[in-house]
């Protein structure tokens, strides 16, 4: 029997990857369902080609104008949860953003194995998730190329043998500019990665190391780990995605092409490694590895990202959200590169901080307080 | 109940190491054997400070010039046998070349765990050894750097999963010596290692590489892999120490500072990874980590050494055998560093070829048949 999928976000660069690792193992997978939010040319073309039984639109006007082929139509919000509770095996969440977090929540619920490239839903709702699994006995495994590394570097592994986890970063495009140089970056420079094509979102908080802050925070909760023992290097040639720490002194890394088919595929065969295509790697046309610290000064989101984890659940919630409106504001040209943490710091400190928070109600309202406190400093601002 | 240890080479480096290894969990372990030949004035201390129950010399003289304690003395070949057959829980092999083989053997058929550092007891009796750990459910844990890397790493993946398995070579001294630089090499030279601090067979071994292909051989015997698929990379940091190719591309790999107590540690560990002040690996300090391709050209020992694994076991027990006597005739200045792969070449052109050895006598003969017929060459050569 081919295991059933369901890809939300397929026309993302997550879900066109999802689809060519689905490509590369025909005979055990098959597309069930597909969710779609702009892109719809690319979407009618997968849908031609897929023919899944379930689709869904953020708009049901938009599903007129593409092909049907007895698919069943969903619709928004409610239609990204009917989908997940299909009869999907594996649900894969590459929903960007906030967006994500009620379909990850579904899946749980349902018992689902999630495939989940939405680091969002372990921002806000790690807690929350981490409840989830153990009561519904659903299974996630992380998409993160880092998490995926830092998972399956885990697995021959006890407990009590870790003394670290690190995930690596790129740098990002301005890893050696000045602070100066970095309050004149424009949106085009901070959307021009060096070494991942990913979406707009996630390649500028790439740009501002925010990315790794959040990917050490989805660390934790993946994981269950102390936020203290989440560390990040900084790593521009992206070989080496995650390294655990041994109590021995000695260390245990993954390495993989920065093809984020690789993780996708560990993760549609629940962790175990098939053959590929996707790129074997070879040290010796590399040449060599190299690591540095990160800049917590010229990069402060990630140092947010750290004191936002020590002070509790609500203030991930409030750094995610002030985050989104930090970034809008820079695509949109209402700020400079450097103006972005002090609006999500200010957020912060003024958020009011509840450390432990477990249900969906008042994660999506501490998320609204956040975005809205944003958004109204960034008017008298710009005021 | 502490588990009793026996070492076999205590005063080499490996010895030495295993002994700080045993005081960094005094709690666990104690000193039940030791066993040296040629080190008395080290041995002595020794003796004083673990007050070990059993003691091996090489000769039954030396004895009255050591402490006694109560110690009960066992000399010689015979000797090395008897320490191996006492109450010990864990045999640490470490000594030297070819004496090394019949205590591992006996070490195996009483169904002890053995930590094995000599490698020549794989390259002479690989096949040997693979049934014995079946027939006799003995363990054994690899004590070279490369090799607990690479058993590690293998503990948490799937048989069909591998593709491949690297093992590192510092490269030794002369890494980017001409062949014309590498003909006028002395002793000296060949004596300093820029990575790990060695006894002198070996470290002359690091400088040639045939301690490389050695552990190729080693590797294939120990992890039950056809010896295509154990590759070799240059690696001057001493960091990386094995790394596991799997076959959806990713690679799996093993850090370390080069500090011989770690592997130690884990064998004598039997697997488990304990608190140690052995050195944190920063990766920010080192910086980089660079890799090559070997030079078989410049460096024909580890050719060979792939040779003599295609060709058969007879063929590994006799590049073994003729290596020992090559590398004697450089160290006493009889022939030249390129001399040395052309006595074992020839040594391995004309040995009488059996693909399957698995018997102690027939690899005994083949030993000192290549011996034999190495040495009567070189003294033609001299002639």
């Amino acid at each position: 029997m081919k295991k059933a999928i369901v890809v939300l976000g397929s026309t993302g660069s997550i879900g066109r990857a999802t689809l060519e690792a689905i490509d590369n193992q025909k005979e055990e997978f098959q597309v069930l369902g597909l969710a779609c939010k702009e892109n719809l040319a690319l979407f009618a073309k997968q849908i031609e080609r897929y023919k899944p039984k379930y689709a869904c639109t953020s708009n049901a006007s938009d599903q007129d104008r593409l092909p049907s082929h007895g698919v069943t139509w969903l619709t928004g919000k409610e239609g990204l949860k009917e989908i997940v509770r299909t009869e999907a095996d594996i649900v894969v969440n590459a929903l960007p953003g906030s967006a994500g977090l009620d379909a990850t929540l579904e899946a749980l619920r349902e018992g689902k194995t999630l495939a989940l490239a939405n680091k969002e839903s372990l921002v806000m709702a790690g807690r929350l998730i981490r409840r989830l699994l153990v009561e519904k006995g659903a299974k996630l495994l992380p998409v993160d190329s880092e998490h995926s590394a830092l998972y399956q570097l885990l697995l021959g592994t006890a407990r009590e043998e870790v003394a670290g986890l690190i995930i690596t970063a790129s740098g990002g495009p301005f890893r050696q500019h000045s602070k100066e140089e970095l309050q004149r970056v424009n949106p085009e420079q901070a959307l021009n990665h060096p070494t991942w094509k990913m979406g707009r979102k996630v390649t500028l908080d790439s740009a501002t190391l925010m990315n790794k802050g959040l990917e050490v925070i989805e660390a934790r909760w993946l994981f269950d780990v102390d936020h203290g023992r989440v560390r990040v290097l900084v790593h521009p040639e992206s070989i080496v995605h995650g390294l655990v720490e041994l109590v021995d002194g000695s260390v245990l890394s993954y390495l993989s092409h920065p093809d984020m088919r690789i993780p996708i595929a560990y993760a549609l065969n629940e962790g175990k490694r098939c053959q590929s295509s996707f790129g074997k790697m070879d040290l010796v046309h590399i040449g060599s590895l190299t690591f540095y610290p990160p800049d917590m000064e010229r990069f402060p989101a990630l140092r947010l990202a750290y004191e936002a984890l020590a002070s509790g659940d609500s203030a991930t919630i409030a750094l995610n959200a002030s985050n989104d409106v930090a970034t809008s504001a820079f695509l949109d040209g209402r700020i400079g590169f450097m103006d972005m943490a002090p609006l999500i710091e200010e957020t912060l400190t003024h958020h009011p901080r509840i450390p432990v928070v477990e249900d969906a109600e008042t994660i999506w309202e501490i998320h609204r307080w956040a975005g809205h406190y944003a958004e109204e400093r960034l008017r008298r601002l710009n005021g």
